[in-house]
């Protein structure tokens, strides 16, 4: 049953009628399903199975350094080695840290909030600090600033990217805006890839605040779907300005291998990531390098990293086909959900009638499917229009994926004509 | 050669000498020689190398969870009740974390630095921050709070552990006072075990500062090499006072398996421990769950553990004795150098005339014997009557120890002569 926002009368009546019955059918299936996190399925899981039962003979690496014993600070060679030439990055610039790059975000924001940036005052001396939070953008990264107490300030995100022309008044205007969150490529959760331009504007913008950071999080930098997305090389063009401590760069295998046994990094400009590598060596003794040895075995070439990626590309495409195919026929000729069309990542992001969000992840509940809250993918949990609810297709089955969406499309009808009706 | 600090005139001429001809010859061996950290030799590792040619073929763990995919903040409950079962700490009251106590020690003086501790002010928000700080003690302690600006005060290690009569007379008129480092069994570098008064008074006295905290670093918790020592449960102690979470209880595998890539974990009481992991689920999704079941699968059992430990500590006998019997014939009649004489742990303090500790290394590095810098082991750098040396003989083989402690006797007693002959 296909219906638009301008339906009215007894076809309301009906259609509604007609929902509430759906509903009730479902709710007695007593369902468990769950869409609400960017967790791989046990059948991605699996193609990594090889860290887990290829043992390590060498544990001597390719710099003569015993891996199982304490030594190097910032990551064995031959991984460095191949996240600079996956992602063109100088393996001088990078770090490999431990198995999260959340950790590392969070770890970076509490460095400069603790100890400054590169001579500034520390975060925790002033008497306000404001992030830029393109939206709809990833809750964790949000949470990280409600809890050092961070204002958010919300910036729309546009077909290529967050809004330029807001971003650029805000920071050379206010030095209190000290960073803004990006997810540069397959953003989460919109699908949404930088372009050239506003990865230039955002590499040569003037900002007020001397210790201006970009936390450029490319957590699906080679996470490619449908097509190969590019995504224009930050440190390439913060070179021309001279930007390049700008930049910290993050990047994990999480999504790639084990989602929170993999290996993470981060890089940044020279005099940044030196000052990083120098808080590093009060902070730890030194990462995991036997895991690191583990990836880099598992790998060994990029090559080896895109064709592993291209496998997971293929089952994740699978999960995305049945979302969308269901969303267009459910919805393609109706008002009451949009879509963004993501070519890579973990998500879909959709967009109920206003008001409508919170109260289909509700609907869903009830009967059986959790979705990621309403709010989520907003500063404090307030989406301003309540419109936006995250799709994860990733965990489910192919089956109950495809119940889940069965599921999801009659909530956000049924939440729609409830609201219609009551306007009527 | 044997002499005491007594010698004089013409003894002392010939003597000297001697020596500087001694140290010419070694000089001229071009020896490279390290004792300067705790690392496991070789020999230690490969007690471990089951972690890495063991397979993992069972990822679901006992609760029935993928350990290969997101889940699980605190640690799998195997590796926890493993824990919980070897040092008698409630399981609840344990989180697993990465791969370094350190990095959780770290992390921790961070968190109250910023947030404070159980509603009291943060850190960065007075004036002043003090620590206790035992000395000797370990180095990568007094680095993290010279890191953070924090004010140490020396505390004298005794035979049964810290000064408590002077620990008490502080914390019980100085607010500021924020914790105290201890490393209970076997400190780094003495060798010292708190008795149970020790810790009976620690865990009952009276602090100015609600939020005194005792990072409690049981490092070497297990390690045992000549008796086994038994140090008193401090939970069970601070039970009777109700002062479970005034302590921070730490542990890492480090030093059972692979330095860097094993597991560690924190404890605390009730409250201090929840506020923990609420904000370790900001910080992080999780951590490494695979490198968990990893080190469970290898243990299994406390037995299992205490096991491996026995063999380690065989390991670790062979090099002990071998630094103890050669300080022993060389200084057993002469009061040139004195020594502790630790029961177990990684290291043995040395102590030599006053102002001859940076000398003897300085002479030792001259002739290619790494050692700990002289001072290391006290806040600053700075060791009052340079006196103290931390030898760490683990690493070397039993060969390399013996030419170690035999350049390291020389510079003591070369250093000790040249004291002498410029004061007479």
């Amino acid at each position: 049953m296909t219906f638009s926002s301008d339906i009215k009368g007894e076809e309301l009546e009906s259609v509604k009628s007609q929902l509430d019955a759906e509903y009730e059918a479902i709710k007695n299936k007593k369902l468990s399903l769950d869409m609400s996190r960017g967790k791989p399925a046990a059948e991605q899981l699996d193609l990594s199975n090889g860290i887990l039962t290829l043992p390590i003979h060498n544990y001597i690496n390719c710099e003569g350094i015993d891996v199982r014993n304490y030594g190097i600070l910032d990551g064995i060679k031959e991984c460095k080695h191949l996240f600079s030439q996956l992602l063109n990055i100088k393996e001088s610039n990078i770090i490999i840290g431990g198995n999260s790059s959340l950790n590392i975000i969070y770890d970076s924001i509490a460095r400069y909030y603790i100890f400054g940036k590169l001579g500034s005052t520390p975060w925790c001396r002033l008497d306000k600090v404001k992030f830029l939070c393109p939206v709809p953008g990833y809750d964790r990264h949000f949470a990280i600033c409600e809890e050092f107490g961070i204002d958010m300030i919300n910036i729309p995100m546009k077909a290529d990217g967050p809004d330029m022309d807001m971003i650029e008044e805000l920071v050379k205007n206010d030095a209190s805006i000290k960073g803004i969150f990006c997810v540069p490529l397959y953003s989460n959760p919109t699908g949404t890839c930088y372009s050239d331009q506003v990865v230039e504007r955002l590499a040569g913008m003037e900002t007020a605040a001397e210790d201006f950071t970009i936390f450029w999080d490319n957590a699906y930098g080679i996470h490619h779907i449908y097509e190969e997305e590019k995504l224009a090389n930050i440190f390439d063009v913060c070179a021309k300005y001279g930007t390049e401590d700008r930049v910290l760069y993050f990047f994990s295998t999480s999504k790639m291998t084990f989602p929170g046994s993999g290996v993470a990094f981060i890089a940044s400009g020279d005099k940044a990531i030196a000052e990083i590598r120098k808080r590093f060596s009060i902070q730890t003794i030194g990462y995991n390098k036997i895991n690191q040895m583990r990836t880099y075995c598992f790998f060994k070439t990029p090559e080896g990293v895109r064709e592993h990626m291209k496998a997971l590309g293929k089952l994740l495409r699978e999960k995305f086909d049945i979302v969308l195919d269901k969303l267009n026929s459910e919805f393609g000729n109706s008002d009451l959900l949009t879509w963004d069309h993501p070519k890579g990542g973990y998500f879909i992001s959709v967009y109920t009638l206003p008001g409508c969000a919170k109260e289909t992840v509700r609907l869903a509940k009830e009967c059986g499917l959790i979705l990621t809250d309403a709010g989520s993918a907003y500063p404090y949990h307030n989406d301003p229009e309540d419109r936006n609810i995250r799709i994860a297709p990733s965990y489910p089955t192919n089956e109950d994926l495809k119940k889940a969406m069965e599921v999801f499309c009659i909530c956000v009808k049924l939440a729609a004509v409830n609201k219609i009706a009551k306007e009527n």
